[in-house]
């Protein structure tokens, strides 16, 4: 719960507006956002009209795209087109993908004509690439300037930018060439020229760029801002690292899903309803069970040889699951090493060949131990000998498989994370038992 | 393979000095580190030492600790000194961290006094703190001054400072009360008194804050930076932005390893041994063999179920797997849950609600594709009955449990993700058998 919560309900329900208007002008945009979240629709509003304009527009930003349009609808008509006029790019943005058809066509007949063409053009982007990410609210200075003629152009067009730090310098083509810093605006004379001072170098990504690529950027290169160029290299808008964070957590949490086999996440986890939750969930599982099957026609198959050996069965957990779980090691590592940017396509065979090795390392492992309690059980040689030898192999398929599989599904352009924990140990099983049972059979042949 | 490589391979052989320059003075720093990866020792030395100072001191920070060993090891004293001087002091601390202890030493012996002092101060935090993460390079001002009085600060100290966007403003006590921006200090006239510029509200951490706190708040807050104070609320560092994306890279690749059940995960996927991670993944599965060996007991304890009924073993697969897929994409989805703050330990009743309503509709839909399937392939509506029931109650179980435990190993501080989907699917496991079996039991029991 929003620490400011209980004292502002009281102040809301007594009127004191001085009273709320000195707790909330201490607090962050973000923690008047979070008060907004637990508030009535009646008190949300109470408390937003008593927001001088700047944090109103500071705390609508921070809301969800629900919250902004509920307010949108009833505030008064002037509070409405200075709010769309002026909120930050890439945030208009997406609150405009939310819109249904009317309100966009009414929202944007009534923006200023600038800025409406500004929203259609990124709405034109697909919203997980580095044009659906960034914002057209950023400095641009030309290498002609000095010093002075850019600090003239900052104090014009800064005021509504964040994270201005580095300030991108354009050549006449509109293409950023190189940047100076905020800091360098301080430490030189106004009228040394910008082409002298400027470093270039400038990190920049394709308008079209996956936004894990974007992220990936951000995290090598280590910048808090990132200019964005169209095919022709001409500046289009630039991100912030505020809004890379997000896509990272993003990304992790549906990597954590579809690694779980639990489908591609919702806004938050109490946000689902149950049976939505359930029919999200299912819609792996079926495919998984069907999948299971296979394992039953294994044993069907092989049921004369079952019945010659009943003990077989009860070797059938600890095979299914030292063969899953190994898989499900190799494949979070493998998928991990994807996101990160430690392992390509290329590197397949490098990767197959660490990951059989290490299978066989830990399958004679694990294979010994369970080959020497079957035989410390009383089942005797032959079925340790099946057993521990099912384990060796079965391990070093499933590690195999598990580093294997991710790196085929990224070569199809699907998430590497879909080779999920349940899907490697269901494949596993249907080996490990096809195994276990050919073996045991031969065996079986053999001694008679 | 980094672009710069084979072009500079020939440079350094043709000891093409101005072609080398003028090659890496275009590339960033990061670029030039990751060349310095792919070279030989001395050809690595060759390069570093044609870069200008400044440059070196870029390239240096960006390399891991044992290639900055390598190079102070051959440099000579006076450029050792300098670099260890002015290099940005996090990143220092780091370097000292993997030193023994003669290095470290000698190191500290030769620097200025007041920079060993800085890097005895930060080994004295946690690597995982905010202390851990922070530098001490930043840039603050005091309330009294004017605008003309911190714009004179920022070009004396704020040299080799990262990031200085937001610049803290002290009290006489040195707590952080407030912060300008370095748009403010162009914005406003040398005379303005700070105290009236800057803004409240600064978000903080305290010097013993987790990393993984520090992440989350970074990531709410939307700052590029942010102060680290000690209990007394004086200032002792800030950290960069460029840190905490490193730190919730890492945080979500320990949870995908623990999750996974593949141990502590090593600098990168290829820099770990084969042995060593054999050995790693092995001490995992160790304890999910003894456990899956738990599933065997269940088996043979029921032998004489199975022996009257053999056609059971044909749904354990079905069934153990059907009950650790439903574990683990609960499990999944309430790790995630937890690690980006959607669930927290007070939130566990109604996680383990939503998880049995989940997994009962789930097992009510499985369960019945289960039991179709058993008497469609003739096995009759007694196994049908068997094999329903037992899916229904232990995905129920499986959803509760991946729910539950997660939960339980935050209360008690463990990572949530040591509950990983292959400790969920094996505890399940035994659970499902024991189901299984015990309601085939109580049917023949009843049918004889």
């Amino acid at each position: 719960m929003p620490i400011l919560l209980p004292g502002i309900r009281d102040l809301i329900e007594d009127r004191a507006d001085k009273d709320i208007m000195d707790v909330l002008t201490e607090a962050s945009p973000q923690d008047i956002a979070e008060v907004f979240d637990s508030l009535s629709a009646p008190e949300m509003m109470y408390v937003f009209n008593l927001l001088p304009f700047e944090l109103a527009i500071d705390v609508f930003e921070q809301l969800d795209e629900e919250k902004e349009n509920q307010i949108l609808e009833v505030i008064d008509r002037k509070k409405k087109i200075a709010i769309l006029n002026r909120m930050a790019s890439d945030e208009r943005a997406d609150l405009f993908e939310k819109l249904d058809e009317k309100h966009k066509k009414y929202y944007l007949s009534i923006m200023e004509k600038e800025e409406a063409e500004d929203v259609k053009e990124l709405l034109s982007y697909p919203p997980d690439t580095a044009g659906g990410l960034m914002t057209t609210d950023y400095v641009a200075i030309y290498e002609w300037m000095n010093i002075g003629d850019a600090a003239k152009e900052i104090r014009e067009t800064a005021k509504d930018v964040d994270f201005v730090y580095d300030i991108y310098v354009l050549n006449r083509h509109e293409r950023p060439i190189g940047f100076i810093t905020m800091r360098d605006l301080i430490m030189h004379k106004p009228e040394e020229p910008i082409g002298k001072i400027m470093k270039g170098g400038v990190v920049k990504t394709q308008i079209d760029c996956n936004q894990e690529r974007v992220a990936a950027l951000f995290s090598k290169y280590d910048v808090a801002t990132m200019p964005v160029v169209d095919k022709k290299g001409v500046i289009k808008g630039v991100i912030t690292v505020d809004d890379v964070i997000d896509v990272i957590e993003e990304e992790d949490t549906e990597d954590m899903y579809h690694f779980g086999a639990a489908g591609n996440p919702p806004d938050s986890y109490f946000s689902a309803g149950i049976f939505g939750t359930a029919k999200r969930r299912m819609s792996w599982l079926l495919i998984l069970v069907f999948a299971g099957f296979l394992s039953s026609l294994v044993i069907e198959r092989y049921s004369s040889t079952l019945q010659a050996m009943l003990i077989l069965a009860a070797f059938i957990p600890v095979l299914m699951d030292s063969g899953g779980n190994a898989g499900t090691q190799a494949a979070a590592v493998v998928i991990r090493g994807i996101a990160v940017g430690d392992i390509d396509f290329k590197d397949i065979w490098r990767v197959v060949g660490r990951e059989f090795l290490v299978g066989a390392l830990v399958g004679v492992g694990l294979g010994s131990l369970t080959a020497l309690r079957a035989i410390l059980m009383g089942e005797g040689g032959l079925i340790g000998f099946i057993v521990g030898l099912t384990m060796i192999i079965s391990v070093a398929v499933a590690t195999t498989l598990g580093g294997f599989l991710p790196l085929i599904f990224k070569k199809l352009k699907w998430d590497p994370a879909l080779m999920s924990g349940p899907f490697v140990t269901t494949i596993v099983d249907v080996t490990s038992l096809g195994i276990y049972f050919e073996i045991a059979r031969r065996m079986l042949t053999l001694i008679r």
